[in-house]
Formats: structure tokens, sequence, C-alpha cells
């Protein structure tokens, strides 16, 4: 059996190699455009921040053995062809055109094809893109190219035009490396990926950091001599030694599109659970192949390395007769944002909304650790739920806490089909060091099932945000301790501690709308009950409370 | 409606609280025996160690409050009784019999009653075991007399009887605190949750921080004058200025008993999923009731804080109305051990064998992150599943790297009931940072698919060493780089590196058994079916390679 895999860079290997484990009989040949093979994308940014020393660690295995054509021959029994293109697929004769290293035309035979082309940058047709010092950063040799620019001096204005991962990824990575650092984003909000009340604690956390975050911004040109100078925008002009362009990728279709297959709905080459394309000889992998989300049942585009390793070894076992099926993806994702954690996992709420279901959320933040253990850190979280089948539907957190073990139960909750009450009953492993003895994940699921049984009527910080500049008139009752009013509190607040509150109800007017909360609003939740007990008829608790206030705060 | 409930730690409060907030008409009465509510026990050991400074951190809020009868009072509405020891039960008559702080007997009517009495030390019946200095650790009293000895001085001998979680925890402790340690175990190995080669590297780790470990060591006598001064022990005496016995602990079903309750076959108080008693108007919860093991369906005795809080909130709603069921437990734990992070959750493969499961395991060392990342720590990881159903049924990890997200990964997939297979196909969140491409857990359910599925012969380092020691003739063959042999090597083993095995297949005998293993034996396997393909016919892969070897090892 001959198999050609078009792509040598994570999907394309991981096909190969898995291949040459399974099938005593099959030829199989790697055929990449570049130098490198098999090589860990996803830590370029750490290369450039010189986390990572030598760009050879990312193609490394993890013993130092440099994966090059001699380790794939050796090792994995692979031939590989890198500096060779494949420039057409001829379907009906089963071949692969390749243009060789030295500009040679090849065929390639096969009985299997795998496609593992990857994605491309996205191209934004902006005047000036094309100036000098203008980059993406697609592979090693972007990377040296901008670690070059950067070791030229320190405190280069550095703009980066995306705030999605891989720009947020680049901004850190350029702030170690001592730049001035203006990220501009077209959308209202960095971190597309977000709810807007997360990305906004992204975005104050970057400004704490002294990195510049301009959203809502559209860039118009790129002006300088032959290396870039200066960033329009519609909001004013920014200096720039140096650009980074992050808007995206697109999934790198061109062979598959001119050889006639099936592109889905999100431009991605579309594939079966068993990563077959439209012709069954035909396999796609990786980030060049369509996806499926699980929960909605429909098509998504989220390229990441572990996603492109589990669809290597799927269409490998496929290709070699063993059964397996891709269940699809969750939309899992996470990035650090210097001391920031930041992570999602199945639907925003936003998407939850787009889909049709009937949303319930909760904000909740707390530390990630018993409040007594001094190593305990604050994390934000948020849940999302449908209300009528009380199903999990995704969660995301930001936050110094730990985030990706939060992510990762949800995911693997959503995974299951969980509802928010299976949820609230995992037995999550207990110990100070690690988290609350009611973890984070569960406190937050036990507020959704408050919500979502009538014990709680929550309200958002924005909204009640939008209410008051509306001009609403409504208490927003804190009933916080004195010491905490100190730090901050919200202007036209009424302050009733909650171990008073039961003595001091006459203060409150019963005929306006309440709004509880403290810095959590746990205690707000306990107010509003005193509340309705005591007859008030109109109280709302404010997810999240205090500590995700998105307005102004006064001191003392 | 009136409720009593017995025991004012932690599934207690819990249990009062909700009630009040969820009945308008409930009169809720704690009644509690010690002086201290609501505080946290799993952070005794570390206000011994002064991570924690005061004691009043474990009895507040976050924000600080001490959760006294006053806060209760205030904040939850609730009465609580401190001093104050239920005696007995008349269920006949629906009352609490309880002697108050100043020796009064009293009856407490209840319509609904709820036991959150908690767990006892248990009690080795060992001759001078009420020696001074020698101390269980229940509550803060116990903590507060430790601490005052330790600050004696310096140096103290100190010999903790018992390898557990607590034991674990305490050594730890005390090693901050400057003591010479000894840790007397009688079972042949420390934290009898873990398979005894995942316990041999706790105890490693142990003796590599300077605590000696003494396992298979039973305590025969504590001598001294009124004080502890040695600990006798069938392997010689120790000297001892301080004894922790820690040797387990035992549901307080006392008052349960007396009131003719149904105790389960784990001494705790039998409930049904709504943590109702034999005596439906009577709850228990927490520490004191009986949990059911999710996976096994069996009666499973793990008392833990977390678990605590979520009974309470089932209890709350079932006498209050609201339906809820708790659906039991994975024995999920996890400890900290210096710079390890040691947990496990589902069942042990000693368990799994005995509940009578076709075992499957695996053993996975591997950096937590990218190779290339310096954050990159190493973790054990051992899986376990049903060859037969393919379920995955328990895991293990410890190492300095992070194992609390992989062991909560688990033991989601374990209360879904998910397959092997499907964990190997979990989205879970992924950048450099967090956790490799191919996360661990991830690549350690592929290893049980590969044996599963026939493409992998799996062997543990423990029988290849019995195999050794008991004179058998096969073939230790190491396909590690020459640089790695350096480091360690098993005396004995024939090395060839995995990248020159095809052309060497000549040097090795295919007439005898060969067990082929690398570093974490990834290469081993890769080795084995290059062997395989060449005809060699009784190939093994030694499980978790070099770096779970028992025995000695050479270097050079």
């Amino acid at each position: 059996m001959k198999v050609v895999v078009i792509g040598g860079v994570a999907a394309g290997p991981k096909t190969a190699s898995r291949i040459n484990r399974l099938c005593d009989d099959a030829e199989v040949t790697v055929v990449e455009k570049g130098e490198f093979l098999s090589y860990a994308g996803c830590g370029l940014p750490y290369y450039i921040s010189g986390t990572v020393k030598d760009s050879k660690e990312l193609m490394s295995t993890p013993v130092g053995t440099v994966r090059d054509t001699e380790f794939f021959k050796n090792v994995k029994n692979t031939r590989v062809l890198n500096h060779t293109e494949a420039t057409a697929i001829d379907r009906a004769r089963k071949v692969v055109k390749v243009r060789t290293r030295n500009g040679e035309e090849q065929e390639l035979p096969y009985d299997k094809l795998v496609l593992a082309t990857g994605a491309d940058s996205a191209i934004a047709p902006i005047p000036g893109v094309n100036l000098d010092n203008i980059y993406s950063l697609k592979d090693i040799h972007d990377a040296d190219r901008i670690k070059a620019k950067l070791a030229e001096h320190q405190a280069l204005n550095a703009v980066i035009v995306g705030g999605g991962l891989i720009g947020v990824e680049v901004a850190e990575a350029f702030h170690k490396m001592g730049c001035r650092i203006t990220i501009v984003e077209f959308l209202p909000q960095v971190l597309g990926i977000l709810d807007p009340e997360m990305a906004l604690l992204v975005k104050n956390h970057f400004e704490a950091k002294g990195v510049k975050v301009m959203t809502g911004t559209r860039v118009t040109e790129f002006t300088g001599g032959t290396q870039v100078e200066k960033v329009i925008t519609d909001r004013g002009e920014l200096p720039a030694d140096i650009v980074i362009m992050a808007v995206g990728v697109r999934p790198a279709t061109k062979l598959a599109v001119d050889a006639g297959l099936t592109i889905g709905p999100t431009r991605a080459i579309a594939v079966n659970n068993q990563m077959q394309s439209s012709d069954p000889e035909i396999y796609a992998v990786g980030d060049c192949a369509e996806k499926l989300n699980m929960i909605t049942g429909k098509p998504a585009y989220v390229p990441l390395g572990s996603t492109a390793n589990k669809e290597g070894r799927v269409a490998a076992n496929s290709i070699c007769g063993h059964s397996d099926k891709f269940p699809g993806i969750l939309g899992s994702a996470i990035c650090k944002v210097f001391d920031y954690n930041v992570g999602r996992t199945g639907l925003s709420e936003k998407e939850a909304v787009e889909v049709g279901y009937d949303v319930v959320t909760c904000l909740a933040p707390a530390p990630d650790k018993p409040h007594f253990m001094p190593s305990a850190k604050l994390l934000y979280l948020k849940l999302i739920a449908d209300r009528k089948s009380r199903r999990l539907l995704g969660a995301q957190a930001a936050g110094a806490g730990n985030a990706d073990r939060r992510i990762d139960i949800v995911a693997m909750a959503l995974m299951a089909g969980m509802t928010v009450d299976q949820l609230a009953n995992a037995d999550l492993s207990y110990a100070p060091p690690y988290s609350p003895a009611i973890d984070n994940i569960i406190a937050a699921a036990n507020t959704l099932r408050n919500k979502m049984d009538g014990l709680m009527d929550g309200i958002t910080p924005a909204q009640v945000l939008e209410l008051l500049e509306k001009g609403n008139d409504l208490t927003l009752l804190d009933v916080r301790s004195p010491a905490e009013l100190e730090m901050m509190r919200i202007e036209g607040s009424v302050h009733i501690p909650l171990g008073a509150l039961r003595k001091r109800l006459t203060e409150l007017d019963k005929n306006k709308p309440i709004i509880a909360f403290c810095k959590v609003s746990l205690r707000g939740y306990e107010a509003a009950l005193i509340l309705n007990k005591a007859g008030f008829r109109d109280v709302k608790v404010m997810d999240g409370g205090i500590l995700m206030w998105p307005g102004k705060m006064v001191r003392g």
C-alpha cells in the first residue's frame, strides 16, 4: 500500500508514523515544502521571548534528537522529502505531482493520500502591508527574522495587529524582550473566543502590565520608507519599528480545491469522522481539515496542535483498517497572558445564544485554593448552561489562579453531555495546596443551579451599569464589611454589612428595585434571600460582585 | 419545621445554612461539643508548618469574619450551641438529649435530625501510647499542642506512625519546622491508596528530602518517663521527642449505633442517595456517613471535606423538599509531598483486580509540558482500565509535574463512565505553558489502547525484576541514546539506540525473550514493533521505562 502524506509539520508526520507502526506493508512518503519537520509551531512565541533558547529544541524529541529526514528514515521507517512542494493531485490516476528541491517535477502514486497542509496566516489587504519589518508568525524562519529585528535594540515600538490567541502570546514575548507594545484589534474586545466581560479582564491585565490595547480600532495603512515607520488607524497613528500581523489563520486548501474536494462552510476541507474527505481515498487532518463541534454537532474551525495529533491517529487507524472515530472538538483553548491564565471550552454565551439555547450563566470569581493558603490566587470563572435541559454548555476562566484544570474539568463534562447538577457533584481531588473544599467549578455550578431553581435572580454587572446609565432608580445594596468598602466601592451604593441586614431592613425602600452584591456576590445571594423573606419583591443579585464591576469605582 | 444538626465543623453547618436558605419556616439548631465551628480541618498541617499563621484563618470566611455563634445567628439565621454534647437520640419521641456547657441536660425536639458527627482518630492499642508528646491531629487544640512542642527547640526527633494522607502531610509540616523525621508504616508501602510502584516513588522522594521511611514496620511499644522517649518497633528503636499517631480515622457513630440506626459494612452510617439513614427522619452527612463508590456501586468510606459539603447540600435539599441525589464518590484524593504532587482517583489496580475486572494498566512518565519549556516537570502517571469493556477504571499520578489537573480529568471521565478510547480523544485545553500537544493523559490512554488492541505487549518493571531475580534468561534491550546511558543503566542490559536497531538486528538472539525499554518506553514500543516485524516472537515492552525501574542501576 502506497501512502503519500502532504505536510511534514504536525498532523502529517503523526499520521505517517502511526501508519508505519500499524501496517507491515505500507510504503509511506511525506512531502514537505519547507525544510523543517515535525516542529512545535505553538512554541514559536516562547522561542521569540528566549524562553526556548534554540529553535532545534522545537523540532527535537524529548531526549534531544532532531527530527530530520534521517530520523524519520531510521526511527519511523518513513521517507520524507523536504523542500518538496506538492503542486497538484490527479485523483483519476491517483498521483500527486511534486516539485523537488532542485526544481524537478515528479509524480508520486498513492493508494491513500493524506492532506496535512496546515493553515496560512490570513492576509489583511492593508496599504503598506508589504513594508519591511511587518511579519506574520507562521514558522521558524519568521521567528528568526523577528528575533533578529528585536535584537537590534531594546525598547522597540511594536504594534501587534490582532488580539487573538497568537497576538496575545506574541505580546507577552515582545514585552519580555523590552518592546513598547500596542495591540490593535478591530473587534470591540481582545480574545474573541471569550465573552466581553471576560475579555475585559484580560485587557485590564494587559494595561496593568504596560501593554496598550486599542479595541474597536481599524488599521487603515502602514507608512514608511522601505521599513515600516507608522501604523495608521482610525483612532490615530502609532510609531512602529516592528509590526506583527496576527489577524488569524486560514486553512491551506488550494490543493484540495483544485482537486475538486468538498470544502466545508468553515472554508476548511470537509471530512467525516474518520477524517476522509469527499474522496474516500483522500484524508485531511490537522489545520487544513474541518472539525465538528461536539456540542452543536455543526462544523467548526479551531486549528490546534492537540487536535492535529488526534486526527492523525484516527486517519492512520482508518487507513490501516482499524476502526476509530474522531468525536470532534469543544473549542477548548488556553493561553498565558503575563500572570493570567486564560481559557475557555464549549460555547461562549454569545455562541450559545446564537445556537438558540435558553442560556443561563454565572460569573464566579474566587480564590483558587482555600483563602487561608498563601498560594491562593484569584480566578474569574464563567459557566454557561441551557436552562431547559440543565445541560452545561461552556466555561471561561481568567486570572492568576489555576484555569487549565478548571477548563479541562468542564471540557470532560461537556464531552460527556453532563448537566450542571452532575458537574456540581463531581468528585474532584481536594487538598488545601490544590483547591478549596468546594472547588471553584462546583461553587459556580451550584450558583447556576440556584438560578435555574428560581432561588436566585441574577443580573450581570454590565446590565446593572446599563440600567444606571439609562437613569433607572434602583438601590445598589453593597453588603460587604466596612473594611472592604475602604478599598473600593461603587458610587451611589448603599452599605449594610450582611450581618446587620436583618436588623436594618427598614432603611431600604421596598418599592425600589434592589441589586444586592458583595465582593463576589455569595453574600449578595444571602442578602437577597433575607430580603425576599422579608417581603421585598424586586431583588436581584449582581453576578460576580464588585470584582466583575466594569464601571468606575471610588476609594474610601 | 424543627431541625437539629449534630456536629458544627463541616457538613453540619453546611446543611444548616442551606436549610435556612431554602425554607422560610425552618428552625435550625446546630449542636457542637467543641468550641470551634465550621473550621477547615484539612488546613491543620499547614497551620502546624506556619504556612497558615493564625488558627482563626481556618475558621474565617474569605473576607476574615470568624464563623462563631454570633456569625451563624446574624448571617445564617442559625442557632448554634457549642460546648454542647449530644448524648442520645430518642427516635420514638423525636428528641435529642444534650448536655450543655454548664452540665445541664436538655432535650431538643426535632422533625428532622442531621448527624454530622465526623470521624475520630483511630486508636492503636500500643503499650505506652498515652505517654506525653504522643498526639493525634484531629482538631485545632491538637494542632496548638503540637505547635507548642515543636517550638521548644529545633531538630526534634519526630516519629510519625502511619504513612497515609495525614501522616504524609504532617511529615512535610514537621520537616519545615526542622524536625528529624521517621515515618513508620505497618503496611509494605506508604499511601495505601496508591499501587506499590507509585507509592515507591513517594517513598524515594521522602528519602531524597531526608525523611526516613520504614515500611512493613510495626510499632510494639512507646517508652519513656512521663514523656515519650523511644518508639520501639520490630525493626529497631527510634529516639522520639514527639510522636504523631496517624493510623487512620473511624466514623464517629456512637449516637447512631445507640439509636439503632443501620451501620454499613464500612462501619459508617448507612445512607441512601438523599443521605437518609435507615430512619428517614434522620440524615447522616460527612465523615460519619457511608459513601457509594460510583464505579463499583458498592459502599466505600473516604472521609473528605469536599464530599461533606456536597452531602450537606443534598441532605438540606431533601429536607426542604427539593429533589436531589448524591451520586457517590470516586475515591479522588491528592496530597503534596514536598515537591511532589501525588493523587489518585477511581480504583487502584489492586482494587480493580479484587472487584474482578480484567485489568490492563500502563505506566507513563513524561514531562507535564512540552520538553522545550523550561517549566516542564516530570509526572509519573498510571492508568487502569477494564480490557473487555475498555472502560477506564482509575488513575494515579506522582511527581513534580501537574498531577491535580490530570487526576481531575480522569475523575470526570470516570464519572461519565467513559472508555479509554473516549478519554484519548478528549479536547483538553492546550498551550505550551500548560501541557504537551499530546497531553500526558492522552498519551497514556493511547498506550492503553495499543495494549488492548494487541499492538503492544507490556510488562511492568516489577515483573521484569522478578524474572531476573528468578534467574530467567532474557535480553533487556535498552534503546536509549549513548548520552542517556551515561546517566544510569540497568546492569546486564544490551544497548542498541533505536535509530540503529533496524541495522543491528543480527546482534539479538531470536530465541530469547526480549524486554525492550527506553527512558519512558515510547521508543521501547517502537523497538518492539521493529522486532516483531523482523520476526522476533517474544518481545515485550517494559512499562514506564527505566524511570520506573525499582531495582539497582549503575552509572556510566
